[in-house]
């Protein structure tokens, strides 16, 4: 069996994703959500013209000639601080104090910063002419009405729904949140904190993809554990592509005698195994279940072939159910580069993804990259990506590095505490 | 009124704040907290001695002297797959096929690599005499039972999660999920999809700062908005400072006339304001309110100066109510390169953060720095610190730059649609 690229396998699973259904949801509930639809502004921004610094609100015909050494007297008439919501006006001959942000009152046409003039709060000088619409943020310069604020495609960030909010749009379209559901298989497989016996470990693996698919901002369905019997396997699956916009399994796929899921899978007809070209898992699977033909992907049992597995197959595919747009050569678009703290030996013809520990662009290699080192992949915040035809990664090299989900927090030093 | 540094208010912001409790919580609930206590591992890992390889397991002695030109020829008796759970003893002169992570067993002290067999499933020919002890995972070389996996003020990441579980341990000790309180001021503010009238805004704000907390990991109390009337304010600031680890107000700092969360703050005592040498985001408050000395940080009512404030001041407060270790001189600390692609103007004397695009390493300032450009605000996924000697940065300096809270999932490429 020849091996299937990182990009065919990818790509087939993503012929089978479809977005999620649009849903209209209050921009409060929108946070980490694709629009389905573009939104448009329904107001002027800024709404109303305002004064762009703290100065004085004038006619700039009354201030034709002044200078330093001529300036010009106004009365002041008050102050108009931001948020007044007053309807003033400017007469002729007179000066409103205003506020930077501050509505500017019918029939000024320029604002004199404080900086020019004596500061004054009944009477002021004012040592400048301003040509008209100086320092003013005009009604609508920062968007029109109608005008399209953020395209369909568009993830809803927290700087987003500041913009949507602000264009007094109370609800957006977009697509539904995704739901992703874990079947764990694996008759030696027990609960933490369950007395073990010989030749039983600990289910971390169904945990694991848990706690990846929540990190990604999407649904988790953590299904009970299935014994590695067909029934119970097929029962498991007919549940969860009822319930689930894509289905995980994980175990059950390599060669040994008790692969349920790939018996059971490998019947039907609609999911396809591979041996893909990478390092660590290989064996990987993919197709559809269920009558809505929904998404599955069969991941390896071991925790890091999992992971790994993760980040390079079940991230796009959740990309592509949540509406945005993603493309099988693109699993590593989002790498960043690290340079090698220390070199390693790769394996070749394959890409070989290692648990690296990324930290201001220096990337060590974990210790103990045997795919049973749990304890190395406790500290790993990023996978390298090796290519295919390197053998030898050398001290100083050059990677790009794929985050880990859920290790990589936007202000890190705070958020990883003492391990990272 | 001198300027009081970036450091000394976050000092100030610190002094207030102390870890939530710590909590009980099972290890499926975990995802993103922080431990209280350490984690020590239940059970060895590897949990039994097990297969590196896939091959024969077998007693060294009975392969002594084998090689390409003198194979030994054992029996075989069998398949041990991984995961297999029955208690298997290998007799003298005899070998198991085993298969990787498969449990050795007893008897066997080494694994002959198939590769240096002839493959058989009967009878084998072994052209290896292997030491004792050969490609064999013993039990508790990755973790002895008993041995501390993860020390208190680590955060759970998915990663961790799995250490934790293949541990045995179902339960962990963190630090409750804070929990934050946002109160937002001002007359002028409406809710978004109502009819404005002159000088009115959309309160886009308080929903920014509820999704910036929530994108931290921590849960939101939005509480409904107050008008700029002091008993008003009081009894919402009573309300937040019982039922929150920390309270943030929006608005009703700067220096206009209906400054009311000033106003009723400043009589209390205790909280101070001060201006910050920073822009955006000068006029700055922190203390303590309610009879549990809740810390509270008021910030400016402009949404770029909230925005701003948030990364700087509120993050790290956040930081240490989870436990997590935070100093002062730490709010840049996980910043990351940014390279100019165009220069722009500073202001001397104040450290300014300069909203960018960062994209591979590349840093583009968004266009209109006026801090009502709520559009710019939008596409900006990234702070450039700009440092306050600087007064001008040009094409191609390097600047740190802090990630925006909500705009960086772990695969970014995939997870910010078409926008970034």
């Amino acid at each position: 069996m020849s091996l299937t690229s990182i990009e065919d396998h990818l790509s087939a699973i993503l012929a089978t994703i479809e977005p999620t259904p649009p849903s209209a949801v209050a921009v409060g509930e929108a946070l980490g959500l694709t629009l389905a639809e573009p939104v448009n502004s329904a107001v002027d921004l800024p709404g109303f013209t305002n004064s762009a610094m703290d100065g004085y609100a004038v006619r700039a015909a009354d201030c034709a000639g002044a200078s330093a050494s001529t300036p010009v007297s106004l009365r002041v008439v008050g102050d108009i601080a931001a948020g007044d919501t007053r309807s003033l006006t400017l007469e002729p001959g007179t000066t409103w104090r205003i506020m930077t942000g501050a509505p500017l009152p019918d029939g000024a046409d320029a604002v004199v910063p404080v900086e020019e003039s004596d500061g004054g709060t009944s009477q002021v000088e004012l040592r400048l002419a301003p040509e008209t619409g100086r320092h003013l943020r005009r009604r609508g310069e920062d968007v029109a009405a109608g005008t399209e604020i953020l395209s369909a495609g568009t993830v809803l960030t927290p700087g987003r729904l500041a913009l949507v909010a602000a264009a007094n749009v109370p609800v957006v379209t977009v697509r539904r949140r995704p739901c992703v559901a874990v079947i764990s298989t694996g008759d030696e497989l027990r609960e933490p904190g369950t007395d073990l016996e010989h030749g039983q470990i600990v289910d971390s693996n169904s945990l694991m993809l848990a706690a990846l698919v929540e990190a990604s901002g999407v649904d988790v369905i953590k299904l009970p554990r299935v014994r590695d019997e067909a029934q119970a396997f097929s029962r498991a699956l007919a549940e969860a592509a009822a319930a689930a916009d894509l289905v995980l399994t994980t175990g059950g796929v390599s060669m040994g005698a008790y692969d349920t899921v790939k018996e059971v899978l490998s019947a039907r007809g609609s999911v396809s195994f591979r041996k893909v070209a990478m390092r660590p898992g290989m064996p990987q699977g993919q197709g559809v279940v269920g009558p809505r033909d929904t998404p599955l992907i069969t991941l390896p049992g071991n925790p890091l072939s999992a992971m790994v597995s993760f980040h390079v197959f079940v991230l796009p595919a959740i990309a592509g159910l949540q509406g945005r747009s993603v493309a099988a050569d693109s699993w590593q678009a989002a790498a960043v580069p690290g340079r090698a703290v220390r070199g390693w030996r790769s394996v070749q013809g394959k890409t070989e993804l290692t648990r690296v520990t990324l930290r201001n662009g220096a990337m060590t290699p974990a210790t103990g990259q045997g795919s049973h080192m749990v304890g190395a992949l406790a500290d790993a915040n990023a996978l390298a990506i090796v290519p295919p035809d390197v053998v030898e990664v050398a001290e100083g090299d050059v990677l790009s590095c794929l985050r880990l989900v859920g290790t990589v927090p936007a202000n890190s030093a705070h958020r990883e505490g003492n391990g990272l």
